[in-house]
C-alpha cells in the first residue's frame, strides 16, 4: 500500500505502477499533447487518442505506447474512449476537445458500462506545504448545489482518492463558515447531520466531522483557541465545502494565492476521469494523471 | 486624499490622522486589551471602553486618552457605547466581550441612530503579495446568503472601504465557480445581472463585471487564457462571493494557507463597527482598527 505525503512521492511511486492506458477523447491542441508526453515519459502511461488521426500523429509521432482509434468527430471519439474504458481496455478517460458536459453525459449512459451507482464528483488535491500533508477538496468542480445525500456520495469518493494515495483513514471536515450550529447559517445545520452520521458509522472509512470554518478544520491553533474537541479539529484531510463556488475559489486561492501545487480527478465512475482545464498549469495535468493511476491501488 | 497600496502605508497613514476616538463594548479579556493599547501606542487612538472599571483600570492603567465608563453588563456597555457613538463622542463601535449578534441588534435599532438605510457587511481586505495590492472579500461574517439587492449594498459597502483607502474607481468581480453564464448555475446569472447593472450605472463609483472564476478574477494570464476581455477580469480589486461560506473560506484562506496579512471591518452604519474574532491574530486586529480610522477619510 502507498502512504503518500507530498506529490513528488506520487510522481515517483506513479512511475513505478504497471502502465496505465489513458483513453483521451478527441486530444487537439498542444498543451494537451505536451502534457500527454509528459505522462509517457515520465509516468509510462500508454495512451489511446480517440480524433483526428492526421493531427495526433503529427504531434505525437508512432510509439508502441500509443494506439490512434481515427474518429471524425468529437462524439465519435468519446464513444470509441467509453468503449475502451467499459471494456477494460482503457484504464482511465481525460478529456481533450469535448465539452465536459457531454463527457459526462456519455460516461453515465447506461449502456457506457462505467456507472456505479454512485454520484460522480471532482476531487482536488494540493499540497499543503504548511502541514506537509496531500489534503482534498470538493466539490468545485461538477457538483453545484450539493444535497445531504449527494455529499456522502462527495465524501465517499474523496475518501476513495485519499485511501488510493495510503491515507487508510482520512479526517474529513465538513465546511462552513463557522464551527457553531446555528438555524440562522442552515450549512451548519446539514454539517452536524453528517458529522452524526459519521459518528453513527454510516460513513464507512474516515473520520467526519463540522461545521467547521476553515481556520479551525486546518490549523490546530485556530482550533485549540476555539476550544473545539474533535479529531478533525485542525488536521483535516478532506474538506467538503457546501457549494461548487466555495469549493472553486478555496481550490484556487491554494494555487493563484498561496501558490501550492495542485492536480484534480473525478470519481464516482468505474474508471478515473481527469478534466484538465486549459487554466490548469502543466504540473497540474501531470500530478492529475498521477492521481488517476493510483485510483485502483490500495483499495 | 490616502493612495494606499499595503498595510505597512495603511499603518503609516493611519497613525498620522486626528486622533480617533473607539467605543469598545465590554473589554475583558487580555488579547482585547493588548490590541486597544497597540493602537494607542501605534495609531494614537482614543478609548471610550464601557464595562466593569476594576478590570479595565487593572489593564489599562489611566491615561488622559481613555475614558473608562462603568457597566454592570454587557447591554449596558452597549448602550453606552452606542450612544457615544451616535453623538460623535466616538468614531468607530468594537466588539469586546459581546454576542455579534447582539451588537448588531443593538445597532440596528433605530434610536440608536446609527442606520444608513444600507445594509451592514463586513469587508475582509488582504494584501495580495502577488499583485502588490490590496483585495477585498465579501460578505464572509455577516450575510448568510444575500440576495442580489443586498448583493448591490455589499458592494456598495466594499466599494465605501476602496474609497477610503484611496482606489477611486474599484473594479469589482462578482464570483462563481466559472466564468460562463449558465442556467445551470444560478449564481453566474445572478453575477451576469449585476454586472449588466453595473454597465447601466446602477452602482456608482466602480467598474463591476462577472461572473468569474478566482483565477480570471485575480490572474491576469487565466484570464487571458479564457478569452476574458474585461476591466476587471484578471485586475479585481473586490471579490463579491455567492455566499457567506465561500467569501470566510476564501478569506481565511489568503490567511491560513498563503500567508497574508488580514483586516476586516464592518460597512454600513453611520460608524465603522469591528467586530475581531479570537482566533484574528494582534495584526489582524491592529490592521482592523486602522482601516476603521480610514473609513471617514477620501470620501
Amino acid at each position: 500500500m502507498a502512504n503518500i505525503q507530498s506529490f513528488d512521492e506520487l510522481l515517483t511511486f506513479a512511475a513505478k505502477l504497471w502502465p496505465k492506458r489513458i483513453a483521451v477523447v478527441n486530444p487537439r491542441n498542444e498543451e494537451t499533447f505536451a502534457a500527454l508526453r509528459d505522462a509517457m515519459e515520465q509516468l509510462h502511461v500508454h495512451l489511446f487518442l480517440a480524433g483526428d488521426a492526421e493531427i495526433i500523429r503529427t504531434a505525437m509521432g508512432s510509439s508502441p505506447s500509443i494506439t490512434c482509434a481515427p474518429a471524425a468527430d468529437p462524439q465519435t471519439a468519446l464513444a470509441l474512449c467509453i468503449k475502451a474504458a467499459g471494456s477494460g481496455e482503457a484504464d482511465m478517460l481525460m478529456k481533450g476537445s469535448v465539452d465536459t458536459g457531454t463527457l459526462m453525459k456519455g460516461v453515465l449512459e447506461e449502456k457506457a458500462g462505467l456507472r456505479t451507482g454512485r454520484l460522480m464528483s471532482d476531487v482536488f488535491v494540493f499540497e499543503d506545504a504548511r502541514r506537509h500533508r496531500l489534503t482534498m477538496i470538493t466539490d468545485g468542480g461538477l457538483n453545484v448545489a450539493p444535497t445531504l445525500k449527494d455529499k456522502i456520495d462527495l465524501i465517499l469518493n474523496a475518501v476513495q482518492v485519499a485511501h488510493a494515495l495510503g491515507n487508510a483513514l482520512p479526517r474529513v471536515a465538513i465546511l462552513s463558515a463557522t464551527e457553531l450550529v446555528s438555524k440562522s447559517v442552515p450549512s451548519t445545520m446539514e454539517a452536524a447531520e453528517i458529522a452524526k452520521m459519521g459518528a453513527r458509522g454510516e460513513i464507512p472509512g474516515c473520520i467526519v466531522d463540522g461545521p467547521f470554518a476553515l481556520d479551525n478544520a486546518v490549523d490546530e491553533e485556530a482550533a485549540r483557541e476555539k476550544g473545539i474537541t474533535s479529531p478533525v479539529a485542525g488536521q483535516a484531510d478532506i474538506l467538503v465545502m457546501p457549494t461548487i463556488e466555495a469549493a472553486n475559489a478555496l481550490a484556487k486561492s491554494t494555487t493563484y494565492f498561496a501558490g501550492y501545487r495542485l492536480g484534480h480527478v473525478v470519481v464516482g465512475a468505474r474508471v478515473p476521469i481527469l478534466i484538465p482545464s486549459r487554466a490548469d498549469k502543466s504540473d497540474a495535468k501531470l500530478l492529475s494523471i498521477a492521481m488517476g493511476m493510483m485510483m485502483d491501488v490500495g483499495t
